[in-house]
């Protein structure tokens, strides 16, 4: 038996993270041709987008699609970000959790460091062929092809040329074939992840030449990058103990824990220190911050709770803007009501600072596109098309009672709801990055968010019904008018039937004009609301 | 410009897996304090119980939950497996992606070597203390501390101690604290969890000591261990090129190409191998396997898809097993009707053996549990209780159209439908292993399990509706043949009336007696079905 048991140890194993994602790679998004192919341009379009405007380049994208033979295409990503250089190039593209991304506290689509280097290894498990990536960065114009080592999630970069960068361009072009991926016009398609893109960055150009060879242009529509995120600082509220500890010991800066923690964490200043030292008691706030315990770490982080603090930055997250999604949005459905809701900032697991924007559109274009009850889901401004079911972002939406916002069976209305969660962490249910996990803070301020939107959608409805019904008693009223004016006249003997026709229908006009006025327009504070009055419904 | 580009590359960093998760805990499961709870004993159990059968050791394992402050608790978790001997115990306890699991080709219910890691990262990240590990392996007994260095992912052992093993016992226990986690008596806490392992392991025995030092037992109820499934070799249709390049570069023993495939994949023999040959022209199977190609690969692979393959072998997977899946519904919900299916072993990607079993338990002590509607899902026997929404179980078992099968509102209906599926790899979407990925064949294969069991629910309903409507009839026809005996004697003058009318009810008796067993007791050939005939409604 001691020997049966040895033997079961004898089969232990050490894997590394791109042997795990190549046995999982489901976990990526690669499951499915439609998805896969999607997943593909999804993850190298963030990457692209997040280069750009960190690099204050306005994006300008273009995605090539070519059929090679059944469920293999030939896909070209070329971006006019900042390029990469040499010494980075294999990481970024074919190492996975390397990057710039992970360890920063700043919004971004990208968050893991994992994506570009799924597609390499997606390309390479089913086609055996290296991606190529050509990147003109500063002086130099760098190509060659990318390999992964997958026992030691190391990149390799083969047939490596470096050439003086003569057309002095700057961007980077990746190029691989893949199998088992296909090429569709449905909602989870390539096609769609780009409308959708396009809607939330009104600032990128985005150009797909489709594998039909036509060309399809999703223009910029603004001629400005969004403000740039700000990188933060952890807030106190946002912070346990053990990354509290881990920063103290990693930083050289400060002397004391004091000095460390108005250094290190965002709002803490002297004063608020002081009430912490009186908070407190157990621990030396004068003492080195390597010397900090966990009890030490601990009692802080309860500490911090008690004191009140001022909100994290709001510059730390930047929204796609109620502007936008307004343009966007009337571009695309030409709704008959449309109602934008922008919240306040706020944070999540005590602090991480998050932000909802949320859209309704109703009726008009949305009804003749037969959309129902449809949720577009955003995070940092990219589409989130897959695993709609497990999504914090469609529960909380499902969970508004619609009723009370005079739409009954919220999965037969002509509805486009859009939730896009802005935040500094995404906290995704996994690293294919298309469900929210169920926080309940982000749950609760997307709902908040809809219903807001939903009650002005709602006062648009109601307001518009009770137009209508006014409209159709002023019609009567309307009719009545000319008789009335017949019968006064004859009897006063008067020979004005068209003086006082004319004078009983301003009346008419004048009491109904205001009556609308006033039941239509009353808006809340944080939605703008855009009733569609040249709509044909409107006119009956 | 240049400037400002470099420097976001000097932000470039690389990370661990174990960094990976402490920022992306979610994804393993720790999001929400109930949650959180369950996940750590799911994690740990799920261990005990591979460890006991692999060593073919009869499962007994204790939980015990001590509350010791708010949202803080002691988590003990004690086992009679082999133990770990001191080589193996970091990695299995505190490194990510090591362990026996993840490369095996085997039926297991941890497959990804993450799970128990995980535990001691959030016991580490929570309270900052270390977990305690005492194992009995051999003539060893050895107890430490664990910590996790998350910079290089891997396990440091703290106050190690090595003893004889002077209790002859095996087995090992892992105890830690843990805050932001509680207990809590729901269908997505420790009670249902162990509740549900329980009735998917029979051969376990599991008990439960409540933080309000209750002890529950879920008993033993087969006095064996299952089956051991077979650890199996990759099915022909179940390799895709990238994996056979690899087996073919890794492997010593085979000179040939054709030796290699006969001894490295299931199903393949020389006959088939010659057949490979008439398909495959391109390739030489005589040359090393060292020396296969990127392009032999793909053809062979190509090649296996045009030979008709014996399916693989059946006994990679072992089922709970009708005999069980019964026994314990029976136990758990007493209900009116229950249905049992064992579809046959199939394949998905081509080659992955799977297999699902199904159960639908229908009134009866579902009705007085006010269940509705509701399904179990488990994989591998482990039960999956959380994101139900993003599972491929889910998704299946709705699309049935149960108004077929006379269950018109699912929601509503007092049912419980269990899932159960099998495999040498299952296809989670995360690497939380809580929801299945849509693969189009295990999809087909659930809801072809779930339609059959419906099927024989149905017909005991319909077959119960029936024998209802003809023991009305019965009766009705038995109040006449008292009175018809009473007509026929004085029509025949005779004094029999008592006879006449015995007579007419046996020949009553008889004829609908045979009515009701042809129509409730047709099966089909893999589910079997129980009527629950004590039940109080079946006595109307």
């Amino acid at each position: 038996m001691a020997d049966a048991q040895d033997k079961i140890f004898s089969q232990f194993k050490e894997h590394s993270v791109a042997e795990f994602f190549k046995k999982n790679r489901q976990m990526l998004g690669f499951s499915g041709k439609v998805r896969s192919l999607t997943t593909i341009v999804h993850e190298l379009i963030t990457n692209s987008l997040d280069a750009c405007e960190e690099a204050a380049i306005l994006p300008d994208i273009k995605v090539v699609i070519s059929e090679l033979g059944n469920d293999h295409y030939l896909i070209r990503v070329e971006d006019n970000g900042p390029g990469i250089p040499k010494t980075h190039l294999g990481k970024a593209l074919g190492q996975m959790l390397a990057g710039t991304k992970f360890h920063r506290y700043v919004q971004q689509r990208g968050q893991q460091g994992i994506g570009a280097a799924g597609c390499t290894m997606y390309a390479l498990l089913t086609t055996g062929k290296h991606p190529r990536a050509v990147s003109y960065h500063n002086d130099k114009k760098i190509s060659c092809e990318i390999s992964i080592d997958f026992k030691t999630n190391h990149a390799e970069l083969l047939n490596f040329v470096e050439e003086p960068n003569s057309e002095n361009k700057s961007g980077l072009i990746y190029e691989a074939e893949f199998k088992d991926v296909r090429y569709e016009k449905s909602n989870y398609g390539v096609y769609e992840y780009l409308r959708r893109t396009a809607l939330a960055n009104p600032h990128a150009q985005l150009t797909l030449i489709e594998p039909n060879k036509e060309s399809v242009v999703f223009p910029r529509v603004i001629q400005q990058n969004p403000k740039r995120p700000r990188e933060v600082q952890p807030h106190p509220l946002g912070i346990g103990a053990h990354d509290l500890l881990d920063l103290a010991k990693a930083q050289k800066e400060n002397r004391k824990i004091a000095a460390f923690l108005q250094n290190s964490l965002a709002r803490v200043s002297a004063n608020k220190v002081s009430e912490l030292r009186d908070i407190v008691k157990n621990v030396d706030f004068d003492k080195k911050p390597d010397d900090m315990s966990w009890e030490d770490a601990e009692a802080i982080v309860q500490g911090f709770k008690l004191v009140k603090w001022i909100a994290p930055e709001t510059d730390s997250i930047v929204p796609i803007g109620r502007e936008q999604v307004e343009k966007s949005f009337m571009n695309i459905f030409n709704p008959e009501v449309l109602a934008v809701t922008e919240r306040a900032p706020k944070v999540y697991q005590g602090g991480v600072p998050f932000m909802i924007e949320a859209a309704i559109a109703f009726g008009g274009g949305v009804s003749q596109a037969g959309k129902k009850g449809e949720i577009m889901r955003f995070a940092n401004r990219v589409p989130l098309p897959f695993d709609a079911g497990g999504c914090g972002i469609t529960e909380a939406v499902k969970s508004v009672d619609w009723n009370r916002y005079g739409l009954k069976k919220f999965d037969e209305e002509p509805i486009v709801v859009l939730v896009n969660l802005v935040s500094v962490h995404v906290p995704y249910t996994g690293a294919g990055k298309q469900a929210i996990s169920q926080e309940q803070d982000v749950m609760d301020e997307i709902k908040n968010a809809v219903m807001e939107a939903a009650r002005n959608v709602q006062k648009y409805i109601s307001g518009k019904r009770r137009a209508h019904e006014v409209a159709t008693k002023k019609k009567l009223i309307e009719g009545y008018a000319s008789q009335l004016a017949n019968d006064l006249a004859d009897l006063a003997g008067l020979k004005i039937k068209k003086e006082l026709h004319e004078k009983l229908k301003r009346i008419i006009e004048n009491k109904y004009a205001n009556a609308k006025d006033e039941d239509v327009l009353e808006d809340d504070k944080e939605t703008s609301v855009k009733g569609n009055e040249d709509d044909e419904e409107t006119e009956e």
